[in-house]
């Protein structure tokens, strides 16, 4: 069993989430309204058809909330953090088996860097107070881990699905993503007073419980990532998605070292020019990257010599 | 200034790499004389002109030792090794400047990832005792620690182009290499027992001092690296070389694990992907890595087609 105490209990992270979706589905109404008087009108699909396939996500996420809180009673923060990574490669996967993205050779060596590089960064230095216990955790715990970075990806992959599968507008598309979100959320909070006996009252009482302005800064920064992460699903990929939070975890780690003067370790370099190259390789054209033999270069001279060859060749 | 007394002193090692080229030389020597006995004789050019070449590896070897004990007069042994894989980097870059190899941008990725995943697997890991102190060295280390690699990379180069640029024995050249080779270092030797007053007798009476099994051993092994080395250079090249010594010492690090119950580490697991990825990289032809676009594939079809568009062009 590990330190439990250090993570946030699940009623009040639930808590902060519906605090989140309130916040983006406040927004995303205001930008639909106002796209709405412009001409022409957005695409707005409101078949059930379609609509019945938003609450999947919300269905997967609380999945994933529980499945995360059963993988912490095994493992500790630090070897949870780091088999959180497990999530590049999982979405690698599951883009490819359920958006049937073909991914070259190099593309998958790439991601598979990616996690390595952003794992490497975190590898507890040797002054550190805490010890990884990597590879001492049950099983159940490394199980669930793996679980857990499944249903992380299966979300990534689902959402892309629903935010591309047409050309609905995004803020419509966002409405219905954090409505059933809310539900979702409330009925959780409700299940949970229940089950509290409304010893500290009822949830809505409490939703703006404790505020200061570093939580509404908090509130409206992880809002409107949420927001972005939403338009990278439509107009990008979670392969994008992917890159971009382990660099801006990298890059907050740097920035660590120069703002607050965290000591820089090795590890962190090692794992900065590891995703840097993984970066490099999954974007650059092939071009860029091999020497494509001249022999398949259709330059016109070689066209033209193409004839004779095959004659000397029969 | 760091813990010298863990280093060999500079008469112990030369006295023992005195060994290992006596041996290297007398067992090219026998392979020289069965050779010579077969039809076609060997190739074996004994013109100055090719001779005057071989005493250049030892001298930069000479020098390079010497920069390698001040280089441990500024770092800690632990610094030392890490930056011992600067090496994997220098040797590409002098490979390709001196011996005129192209490499394409993956390779030079791969050759990087070579250095960062050897290191990563170094990394000390925060149960051990001695901390790294790689930032806090003064920079005097680190230039030479730079220095030596060039050193050492030249070093290797040097010797490619010696085993290829003609087609003479192997065993004729290596019997130049380390005929030079003991005259640089008994040459040393002699200094060094004048330099002590000669208070441990000369270098000749302690040559066979302190033997046992092991020693021999440990001989017999490092000897017959050394020819297999000049194989290599002869018939593969020095990133080959670095790739087999990169390898065998993570495969030492994983053989440690199993024989001696080392405890396995995070970062050896994470630098063994890291320099696999590196190798496939390197080696695999293009056509595994990249899909190369069809458009410039070159089927009769395109080539029957190509007219036509040219002609639309103009």
């Amino acid at each position: 069993m590990a330190n439990i105490n250090t993570i946030t209990p699940p009623s009040l992270s639930l808590l902060r989430s519906l605090r989140f979706v309130f916040l983006k589905l406040i927004v995303s109404s205001v930008f639909l309204w106002r796209e709405r008087k412009k001409s022409p009108p957005p695409k707005m699909t409101t078949d059930w058809k379609s609509v019945r396939l938003f609450p999947i996500p919300s269905v997967i996420y609380l999945i994933h909330n529980n499945v995360q809180f059963a993988t912490l009673m095994y493992v500790d923060t630090s070897t949870y953090q780091i088999m959180g990574n497990l999530k590049i490669v999982t979405t690698g996967i599951l883009f490819r088996l359920f958006l049937k993205k073909k991914l070259s050779n190099l593309q998958w060596m790439a991601i598979v860097l990616l996690a390595v590089g952003t794992t490497t960064s975190q590898v507890k230095g040797c002054g550190e107070a805490s010890c990884d216990s990597l590879f001492s955790a049950p099983i159940q715990g490394y199980m669930l881990g793996i679980l857990s970075a499944c249903l992380s990806a299966l979300a990534g992959v689902y959402t892309e699905f629903l935010m591309k599968k047409n050309n609905d507008s995004l803020y419509w598309q966002n409405i219905q993503l954090y409505t059933f979100g809310s539900i979702f959320n409330m009925a959780r909070l409700v299940v949970d007073d229940f089950r509290g006996g409304f010893e500290k009252g009822p949830w809505w009482q409490r939703l703006f419980n404790g505020y200061s302005i570093t939580t509404w800064l908090v509130v409206l920064n992880l809002g409107s990532t949420g927001l972005l992460v939403s338009w990278l699903m439509k107009y990008a990929d979670n392969i994008v998605k992917v890159y971009s939070t382990s660099m801006a975890m990298l890059l907050t780690m740097v920035l660590s070292v120069f703002l607050f003067s965290f000591k820089p370790t090795l590890q962190l370099f090692l794992g900065i020019i590891v995703c840097m190259m993984s970066l490099h390789m999954y974007f650059a054209p092939p071009h860029m990257l091999v020497d494509i033999p001249p022999a398949i270069k259709s330059d016109p001279e070689s066209l033209v010599n193409v004839p004779v060859d095959r004659k000397t060749d029969s």
